[in-house]
């Protein structure tokens, strides 16, 4: 069986990398060559466009946005166009609700498989193999794709028939870790104000009911102020807020903490700091308190 | 050293009889007399009135809130009024800042030792002596303090010598919790009204990313919507939310997360639901997407 | 010279019929034919097709949303293939402020003229001629169309050459609008559950420091609980402050009220009220506070 | 008819002096005598205590805060001993709900009326007698007040006999107020960043659907970036928003739109800004969208 990955970002590369591992023929593109580079050192085939990807009978995409993911699937020589009849596709990008479904009824017309697949993780688990997967798709086309997903991540979620679900659940999970990022900026700022030290602080919520790494690394960036360099971009934490936002808008659901969060980003790109990592939110609540120098300097 | 222990609710009682089984020698008092009879069969000494238990070198105090800890302390006969010179008060009850610093005043003026030691867990923690304490106080008190902390708690985390800068991290330690409950309360019920399983959604959430008690014990009472009987009720909830805003607005703290919670909680409120456990308010997602019968009936 | 109208809701009609009465010569169009009929009788030109109408010098729209405006004027044998060189398309609607700079950028690339003339006013004001009318665009231009826009409206504001900034100012108006339908709607719950009369209230308010029709009319029907029939439309205003949020996100200005305000949009929609006047929004303090029966039945 | 007025800032002193125009007798109180001097020139009578003033018939009170008011009322020698029975104590004072129908029942106990009379309108409003009064208690008691009522204002509004009810409808005025400043705030920063003039903008505002004075003249403040002198405090904003969560909280009702508005005082305190004029609010979104220099220096 041979694979095709499209998508050689920091996430991207280490799902290509464990696949070329697990002894996979690995064709891959992406749209800055030299991405491909290490991956072609590493046995991968590197390919001139979109097209070649798409002879393989299973293609990933690993995209970071909305923008390059309909681009690459419906734009000219897309995968829409280049795949086989029966060839599979396999988005693990997080992307919003009405474009997966969108690219489902697509896939669907044009006789090809169409299945969602976007990961928790960061890229060090992308690296190891141990990415956590929450898949959507048809029952047949999920089962024969369990290989691959052993190889990529520690335990996959199978949800929906809908691909579209997956999608759903990943940006509701990115919107969960953005809400305990603004709380602990909000404690973390209370407490520091009244006396508190804030390591100290973070090591008793670590050490107790908080004993997990999104509280425990979250914490410590907030706490040592040091955002940079980031590990996932405001300006994609953004774009996240902004997707949950339109799906919870679509399907009727008022997310107050997710609104609340959208309009932190926005503060923060303002600033100037949209491409710090995301938990500089974080920071705001300090600087609303004047614990921080103003905001726009 | 004699003992004292006033409040006996479900966690004072719990941690007056770890005190008890530990050896110590332990007064007791409670406004409901009827609450202290199964201490009275593990070996407490039953009293009559509060100046009666202050009979004792140390005494510590669990109460519902402010109010209660205002008339225990400052009433006729309350503590400070009955407590030798040299003892020491130590106060467990999750109250307000300010109060917190006008006990500790007050007790500096009377030659009474105060040590403020809110707690994390709920009643079995504290039956089980596996309680968190925060702590603040004198050096000198909380090093005499420490073996009774020890047989309260798994662990004690001493943060200062103002006791009031205890309860402002026991209060921003219950916003955080909140902050999580209404998080998963929206995220829940946007992938519920997306197709998604509620259940399975919390199974992927905790066996991932979010694998610590507060998120699964919270999360399945949200996925189950079932709020009652109460661990810890909402309208404690409520009072540590208006506590917490309090404590921020006199730091000049602006919390946006916890504005909403306390918003939250007031409609729990007007809509009769002040009694059922705090986690309740993650239902109120559901019930402004429709996905729950309306509110008011 | 020659007019063309496309738009014929109650506003487009309004508006038509003052140009005819003012003597001018108007073809219109409509998706639906049946809303040409009264304008027909008052000696408009009926048309088949879009193309039809851009014989005219000028063309008007007054379409319901971005969707309507981009078809019009992007779709096949829309008015940016069918107006000739120097014609002149004047947009009336509420759209957003990315698309009318992307129908300006177009209209320039084809030697058309573009003006945006969004209006503050309901139906019985734009059929009156008594609309305000925000415009931006080409002073030449402007300045051509100032007698028919004197015909429209009681006052042109001339903001700028750039046409999107008078959709911003206009959304940015409905913002301020809701934000007083929203900000009425708590201080009635309030007072109310106090044990105030609401129609009392507002007429102590309205008699006083909020002496102007928006809150005597909207206040009024959230006084009354009569948002049926709808002068503006739920499901419109809940569009226009998604537009305004989204030109904020472009613009990075992040504006809590307005997050607000979509929060309370979508939960009216969730309850199937987005076609009721959007000074529905108005009844949700109320059921938050259990004054009125639950939200979903 | 003696009257007697305790609270000489710029309100009352206006008030006072209006009393004394309409060639009543005024004996006058205030902690600082100073503030008495301009009134004992108008033929007032000076007097050393607040039971000096309280030898009259009528005792107007016009304090700043609930701490005055109750320290003037219930503290020793204060206007609830030192009254006779029969006495009445107007309170003009925008206080606490809960203060309110404190005083209320003890000066029911004591045999003494009391009408709560808070009033809309700034100290020049209060000079030329141009106040709005809004009026609890007792009918008999108001009658016989309304003369005193007609020198004090233009009207006068009876809403109940229970006297804090004026006190929810004067606090949920001042919430109405700051909302609008807040929502100009948003829609200025919103229209400035996007290229339109703010003084244009706000021209087009007041001249349109806006034009009462509070968007004219706080619309100007904000336009102009001028919040010094204060005409009314951004602290006694901060106090009323304080005040009127409170009431909606006790009353069950959630206030949103007011939550938000307690985070912007906040903000603004923690920046220094709490003796600007409360106006200043509605710079807040500006600084948030990087239009004005960091919060905190």
């Amino acid at each position: 069986m041979k694979l095709g990955f499209i998508g050689l970002g920091r996430m991207g590369c280490g799902m290509a990398s464990r696949l070329l591992q697990a002894g996979h023929d690995v064709a891959v593109f992406n749209r800055s060559a030299e991405k491909m580079r290490s991956l072609l050192e590493q046995g991968a085939t590197g390919t001139a466009s979109i097209a070649e990807v798409c002879e393989a009978d299973i293609v990933f995409t690993m995209l970071s946005d909305d923008h390059a993911a309909e681009s690459v699937v419906f734009g000219t020589g897309g995968i829409l166009a280049a795949l086989r009849p029966g060839g599979i596709h396999v988005s693990c990008s997080t992307i919003s609700v009405s474009l997966s479904a969108r690219i489902s009824k697509a896939h669907e017309d044009s006789g090809q498989g169409y299945v969602s697949a976007p990961v928790f993780g960061r890229p060090d688990a992308a690296a190891a193999g141990k990415l956590y997967l929450v898949v959507a798709g048809k029952n047949a086309l999920i089962e024969k794709l369990q290989p691959f997903f052993d190889v990529l991540g520690q335990r996959t979620f199978a949800l929906s028939d809908d691909p579209e679900k997956a999608n759903l659940v990943k940006l509701s999970g990115n919107f969960l870790i953005a809400s305990v990022i603004e709380s602990l900026g909000e404690a973390m700022a209370l407490v520091e104000k009244g006396g508190v030290d804030r390591h100290q602080y973070l090591d008793l919520l670590v050490s107790t009911l908080f004993d997990i790494p999104i509280y425990r690394n979250y914490g410590a960036m907030i706490a040592d102020r040091r955002f940079d360099p980031a590990g996932f971009a405001a300006h994609l934490g953004q774009k996240d807020m902004r997707l949950v936002l339109a799906a919870a808008e679509e399907l009727k659901v008022p997310l107050p903490f997710a609104s609340l969060l959208r309009d932190r980003f926005v503060s923060l790109a303002a600033q100037g700091g949209d491409s710090l990592d995301w938990s500089a939110i974080g920071s705001l609540a300090a600087k609303d308190a004047a614990l921080l120098p103003g905001r726009s300097e």
